[in-house]
Order: structure tokens, then sequence, then C-alpha cells
């Protein structure tokens, strides 16, 4: 499980190979566009992009107008249904690293026609990528007129000794938490970064409607939307999830990784888990959207959905309600993902448009 | 432009981002599920997939029963939009070598309920998984009900000398051609694979409607597409392309790929050029379906559709009508392809429902 696992999963039959992935040439067929040169020319492009995103939408289409006024530097642009799947990177200072993020802007997005958000929280071993080339959201992002951001799982080249060595802390981990232990602590406080840093980043960069967010994400990025919307109460309009990660303390696969990061005290492991959480949260009521594959793999072990639904229902005030489909035989990865999530996007369309 | 080139576009900002791919950790984050075990789960279970597809099939849903009856070793298989989406292996003996490719098998296809089937030829440096992952088709596939067959795009592993070290001729060049050069001959039958022996397969294997055949592709997939459809009229309904190659003899990038393979008579390389071969094609009316951005790169240098489009207008009887959609702003990649591929679905059901 260490080394070789982290990067992927090459031989997994949701997603693309890569084939003889030796030192010599590295490989990765289904990360083509179908033209050699591609690669470069576009690599050329991003290293003229201005830090100043204007100029560079004007370029493409007049009609989405915004500045973006920090310090972002845009790495790609690509026009999808009617509007723009962008990547930007900049330097975070609450994670005190170089962070990228994905961001759909839907067509006709501007300073006078500004539109709700939705974050999207990717799970292990994933990058901004996964969701914005593979789920195939763009669709209704453009559809019912919302910008979805899409940030990266962790920190990254942090020079932690081992930061890439394993799949369940460091690099990709996706642990949307506040590291307490050394040496993680000084990077790797990825709850605020969503939470505070990237939200304002994103609310003072973009035309966003500014009391109109949601979150949603897939694995332990479910577990991280869990998070956001549970420590944050009112802060997200909605929430949904993917084949969530909702106990986190009693999945064998994923708790040594949390432990690593905020240390072995069960009080504080405590507030880092939904299923402990929701019993105490004291927000506004909340619905929450759930779908799994019956042939989910991590189902039973990890997911533990019927942990958090349980705990839900015991409550007497009837503030959070969660309801979960069961899809039969789907598994785990984006095609699951992808055949669902246009009910994600009605789901949050209708609460965001209260 | 030689090895690091080929395996992919790590730097395009289409695509997923290979980082850090040293050989100590070969990494692809984008190709994850977002659990780090299902690399090992799925590689274990392909390794015990039966031979015979049909115990396979019934695992997941007793509506698609259907027997595969040649020697197809199952790779993959994932539930997807009611169907499945599946990746075979096969040995090929037209080229010599072990090939893969998808298909996907729409929800209720059956021997009691077959479908028609759609060839889809991907570009260079892609294989059958990039338009399986990245396009969002088998959304529209389930709708129409069709079945939707993925190639590789070249033999693999013939251990011919440098069959990797050149992104346009050898391994993922997609060059839909017969060679006749060596050493490339023995191997790189393309034409012939995709014509006959995989169309055989797909059609003695599966439930397909034997007379209802369309093919589309992308790039030097859709060069491969035309050529399939202008050399054997009336074997497929309908054709449709995105951004295609469509006279090769004056692309500066590709040229010489094909002189590789075929050799440099002139007669010889017109026999393979598309806009070459319109003017003399005497089978059944055909229409042509064309969708390519205003921001492709390769538009005026490579793909020259115009030269196509003005040799199809110069026929005197009409037999060849294309239709080609200028989309402004869109560049060369799968989410410009994802953006227009419901349009190509429609189009293909019409036809393939006459």
């Amino acid at each position: 499980m260490a080394a070789r696992s982290r990067g992927g999963n090459p031989c997994s039959n949701s997603f693309p190979l890569i084939e003889n992935s030796c030192c010599a040439r590295p490989r990765n067929p289904a990360a083509s566009t179908g033209f050699p040169h591609y690669r470069m020319e576009t690599a050329a492009a991003a290293g003229c992009a201005p830090k100043i995103g204007f100029l560079r939408v004007l370029q493409h289409n007049t009609r989405t107008r915004y500045l973006v006024k920090m310090d972002l530097k845009s790495v790609s642009s690509n026009k999808s249904f009617g509007g723009y799947q962008k990547v930007y990177e900049h330097f975070s200072p609450t994670l005190q690293c170089t962070m990228k993020f994905g961001i759909y802007l839907p067509p006709g997005v501007s300073e006078n026609e500004k539109c709700p958000v939705l974050f999207y929280l990717s799970g292990l071993t994933c990058t901004e990528q996964n969701v914005i080339t593979k789920s195939g959201f763009q669709k209704y992002a453009a559809q019912y007129k919302i910008i979805v951001v899409s940030p990266d799982t962790s920190p990254r080249n942090c020079n932690i000794p081992n930061e890439d060595d394993k799949w369940n802390v460091g690099s990709g981990a996706s642990m949307y938490v506040n590291a307490s232990q050394e040496p993680w602590n000084k990077h790797y406080q990825m709850f605020t970064y969503i939470t505070d840093e990237l939200h304002q980043l994103v609310l003072k960069s973009f035309p966003v409607i500014q009391d109109k967010i949601s979150i949603f994400g897939h694995s332990m990025g479910g577990h991280g939307a869990l998070l956001c919307a549970l420590l944050n109460p009112g802060k997200y309009k909605s929430v949904s999830l993917f084949a969530p990660v909702c106990n986190i303390l009693n999945s064998p696969t994923l708790i040594d990784g949390l432990k690593t990061l905020i240390g072995e005290e069960k009080e504080t492991l405590q507030k880092w888990d939904t299923t402990c959480l929701v019993k105490t949260y004291d927000g506004p009521e909340m619905e929450i959207l759930i779908h799994v594959g019956s042939d989910d793999e991590f189902l039973t072990k990890d997911l533990l959905i019927d942990n958090f639904v349980k705990a839900t229902n015991e409550r007497k005030d009837n503030k959070i309600k969660t309801t979960v489909f069961l899809e039969d035989g789907y598994d785990h990865g984006y095609y699951f993902i992808s055949t669902f999530i246009e009910e994600h996007f009605k789901f949050h369309s209708s609460k965001l448009s209260l």
C-alpha cells in the first residue's frame, strides 16, 4: 500500500490506464487530447497567461467579463457546454504551499449576472482534475447556472518526510481536517483552507451570489463536505454526497491517517467524525442527499452510511433529514458519479433558488 | 517529440495531470476512483473473470443476458447510466498482438432486444479509455439504445524497433490504414482490424442488429472513420466526426507517419487520403456530420476540413452531403467533444432507425 498505489489506480476498471509506467517512458494515453503537440502548446500558453484573468477571459467570450482580483495564475481554460472550465493556481497562506483548483463558469456569468457556487470535494488520491474530466458535471452546471469549484485534495510538495509515501496521509489523502500533529500541522489545514481561505477567495474573485453557497463531495470528499457543513451551521445552503465516508472513527482503512494528523485523543478524534458531530449539530435544518452503489466495495467496511443515518434518526428534533439512494449494481468510481450527478444538481438548484 | 510526449499530454489543459512521473513513484491522481484499494481489488477481480462473459453479466443484471461467444477476456465492467461500460481483451490474428476495446451495452440489451452499434475511433496517443472516461457518451448511448465500441488506436507491444518512440507512427498513432512497409506490415493492419475482424467479432459476440452499424471518430480517428466509410460503401449507415483530419497528404504533422507505413508512392498515398477518396466514391448517398472548434489549434494546418468539403462540393451528383459546425471558442479536446456528443447520437439515431 505504499508508493505505487498512491499515485492513482492504473489497473482500476473505472479509470484510464497508465501503461508501461517505467522511468524511461512515463505514459498516460488516456490523458491525451488526440493530438500530440497539444501538450507543449498549452504549456506554453499557460506560461504566458496574465495573472489578472480579465484579458484572458475577454479573449474567449466578451459576455463573461469579470476581474480575477486575487493573485491567481491561470493554468488552463477550456470552453465546455457554453461556459469555461478553468484551473487556477495560487499560493495559500493557510497551507503554506501552492494550490490548484478547478472552477467552472457557466455561460453568461458576469458581474451583472452572478451565480450560486457549489464546492466539490474529491476523494483519496485525487486532484482537482478527476471531477472536471470524468463526471460530466459541466452540462448541468451550465443548465442550472451554478459555478462549481473543485479544489485539490491536499497540500503538495511541502518537503514533509514521507509525505508521498502513504495513501491515507499526506499528498492526495483528502483529509479535510486541521492537523495538530508535527510535522503535518504547518501545512495540513485543509478544513480552514476549504471553509475560509478558498471560500473567501472564490467569493471575492468571481461573480458569486454571496449567500448562495452549497457543497458536495465523493468518498473522503463526502466526509469533508459533511464536516464543512456540520461545523459551519448555515454556511452552506445544501449538502450532497456520493458514497461518503460517514464514520471515519470506525473505518479500519482510514482512522490511522486521521490519527497521524490530529493525534490519538478520543475527544479530538470525535470532533472530526461526522457520525459524532451530527448528534450535537445545532444549526438550521439540513437536508442531505446521498447516492451510493450497492456494489461499492467500501460500503460496509469504510463508508458506514448506516451509522450516520442512525445517528440522525436518533435526534428528536428531526433537524437533519438524510435521503440515501442505494443504487443497484453501481461501484465506487466516476461511472457511478456521472450517472447520478444530474440528480445532485437538481437538488442543489432547488435549495439554492430559495 | 520522442518518448515523453507519446504517452499522453501531462501538461495539457484539457486532461489530467501526471504529477511527479518519476520512476520511483508513477502517479496519476486523476486516474483514481477516490479510494486507494480499488486498484488492487479490481485487478484481482479481472484476473478471475471467466472467458465466457455470460456468468459475469448475470452477476450484475439478469436483464442483460447474452453470450460472449469468442475468446474475449473481460478486463473491466462498470455500471453506467443503467447499462454496462465494459473493456475486453482478445488476441487479434490480423494484428498479431493482443488488443483491447471498450464496449458500452445500454440497459435492457439482450438477445431478445438487440441494438444498433456505433464504432468510435480515437485520435493520436489515445487508447480505448479516453472516450469511455471523458466524453460522457454513455448517457446518450443509454438514451438512444445504441451499443458503442471503442477500439484501441494501434497494435501494442509488437517488438518492432522504435515502435514507442514517435508519436505519428507506432503505438498509439491511430493510423487506421494497412501498412505495406517492413517492419510495420506484419502488425499494422488497423483498417482490416476495424472494418473486418473487430467488426465481425462484435457482430457475433454481442446482441447487435446486424445491418445497423455506424461509425464516428475524433481527430485521426475522424480520418479513420471516413476511410472506413468511403472504402466500404454501404457498410455504415452514418458517419460523424469531431475535428477530423481530412486531407492527411497535406498535413505536415502527419504525412511522415503515413509514409512510414505505406511508402512514398503518390498513388498509394492517395488511396488513404479522404479528400482524394471522396472524389471517386461510388456508393450510396452519404450524409456526414462534423463538429470542430474555432479555437482548435490544428484546424488550419492539419485538419484541412475545407479541402474535404470543397472536394465533396465539386462532385456533380450531390452524393455526399457534409454539414460542418464550426463552434465558437472550442478547442481540440474532450471538453469540446463532450459538449457536442449528444448531437452526434441524435444524428446517428435518426439514421439507424431508418
